[in-house]
């Protein structure tokens, strides 16, 4: 993996972005704003599920007045989406919100926007240049490919707001093409210096939308690029978070909960390991701690891979090895492999 | 992305894997290979489902001696996984099977692979030279890092075959670990010009090993590395293809099926957007056209997603505007649009 770009840090309430912390993951509510009880409620859930910052939209007045009962009951670090309207912005950053996301695809009038500017300088409140292929008017420079228009508008912002001697920038140029947003992100890393918040929007139901975020998010981050992450699901939030984590943790960004090493199966297993690897995911789900486990099948990689993790089981006919730290500690029979190796787990 | 390694191609029975050839889609049957019949049966599911080889466990003489039976029934070519006992080779190719995977880690003998070399040459059956970190020797320079180590004894055994004047060859150097797995896909793919079978090995449950395969997978086909590739998941064998296929239609190297665009909807949603775009997502699991639909919450984005795919809803407050080729072509209210969705799919 390439070292990471260097990006100039900025805090997010009390969350750091950029600068070589660790890489942030956010998500966003998807309750109606203006019902404070379960937007409440849905950060609570996001805040238990891993998410270090959240977002919001605020799509009107009534949004905005929803702020302050929002933040008085959570800890996370909060982001108001804006987009059309920049009173909404300035409301939004009356209302103490700790961030804003704003879209130069449709919020691009200069007078306008130093407004926004100078009341977040005020509050010290970042300002993340939120680009979409979706939003971007077909009108700007039509005869360039997306990534190099997301980008070029993108870039206009970033220098008006520097022009105005604001600084709290975060960046971000999102589509749906995970090619396209390869290619922008490569492109706006060389020309700016702040941190870079990573997704690739509208990707859909998990089951697919997670492959293409984490082929999308997993290029950029390998390559060192990307400060802050957000998986779009089409799902509840939690999902965007536990995708994130399983990006991070895969190329060795972050640390988040058990890791569950397990075999395919095929026509060597002579346990159901499919089934016994969903039931000890399903215990794991429980366990903090940043360990390994593996549920192996049959003595090819068995051995091998029960031996690299904290625990496992390399199996064989109707019973299995139980490995812990490296060594084989007892052999017991298919029905008491859950079990036993949920006690190793636990005595770890 | 970079432009793809070049390789030198070879045949498994009626498929084409590198030299340019599209991506193949690899899977592997997990019943009894000696159980004929639900062997065949899961071989016809995998078939269905869109994998274009099937490799499976021959582990006995037994599993070995169905083979004809199999072969008699199926259409797709057939692969057959060995370890430790070069004479199951042997019986696999005698059995007219139409390539091999063997492992170096648990295969080394030359005399042993000789024999199976020469029976594989005489039936111009591709031999894989399959390497898995979890059933590499310890005793294998242990002093060098997992990828280094892998790569090695996977070159010892190239050089071997070719020095056999065999050159049928293709090579895997898994991984868990996909770092590891990525440096030693991109260090052998300087050292031979043949095909590389990709992936990442006991990657777990799809829920976070679909994650991890997109990664390493991604990375290095966006680097034009890989030839065919195999997703490993602790998961029914149609559920690894459907994640190889979509690691391939995000880098848009195969088309497979409709592409759902769908957004993780928000605050700012007015209808219920996640259960729109499930509903949709089932009906097009039916879809085989290489279409897309986007289902999307609200005007920031959707019009402009609704526009670029083939079919799609831009949402508002209780209706949604219906998009068919760039350009609206009516307003639904909310109960209707599913419906209307699906009539505009199936007039495509």
């Amino acid at each position: 993996m390439m070292s990471r770009r260097t990006s100039i840090p900025l805090r997010i309430g009390k969350v750091t972005v950029g600068g070589g912390a660790p890489i942030a993951v956010q998500s966003m509510t998807k309750t109606d704003t203006r019902n404070t009880k379960t937007t409440i409620n849905q950060i609570k859930e996001l805040e238990e599920c891993g998410c270090e910052i959240v977002r919001m939209a605020v799509p009107d007045k009534e949004a905005a007045e929803a702020i302050p009962t929002i933040k008085r009951q959570i800890s996370l670090p909060l982001i108001a989406d804006i987009h059309f309207d920049y009173r909404l912005a300035l409301a939004a950053l009356q209302a103490g919100i700790d961030g804003l996301r704003l879209n130069p695809g449709n919020m691009g009038d200069r007078k306008q926007i130093a407004q926004v500017v100078k009341a977040a300088k005020e509050r010290e409140a970042p300002i993340r240049i939120g680009m979409n292929a979706g939003s971007l008017p077909a009108t700007f420079k039509p005869q360039f490919p997306m990534a190099e228009r997301m980008v070029d508008m993108a870039m206009e912002q970033v220098k008006f707001m520097e022009s105005l001697d604001f600084n709290l920038i975060k960046v971000s140029v999102k589509a749906f093409d995970v090619l396209t947003t390869v290619q922008a992100y490569k492109m706006i890393a060389d020309k700016t210096p702040y941190p870079l918040h990573l997704g690739i929007t509208e990707a859909g139901l998990p089951r697919a939308g997670a492959i293409r975020s984490a082929i999308g998010i997993g290029i950029l981050l390998y390559q060192g690029i990307g400060d802050t992450i957000r998986v779009s699901l089409s799902a509840h939030p939690c999902e965007e978070v536990f995708a994130a984590y399983e990006i991070l943790k895969t190329l060795g960004l972050r640390q988040r909960g058990a890791t569950l090493v397990s075999c395919p199966s095929c026509g060597r297993a002579e346990i159901d390991v499919v089934r016994l690897a969903q039931e000890v995911d399903k215990y794991l789900e429980k366990v903090a701690k940043p360990i390994k486990v593996a549920v192996m099948g049959c003595v090819v990689n068995g051995p091998g891979e029960a031996k690299d993790a904290d625990v496992g089981i390399a199996c064989g006919k109707g019973k299995g090895a139980i490995f812990k730290k490296g060594k084989v500690i007892g052999t017991v029979t298919e029905e008491k492999l859950l079990e036993t190796l949920i006690t190793e787990i636990n005595s770890l």
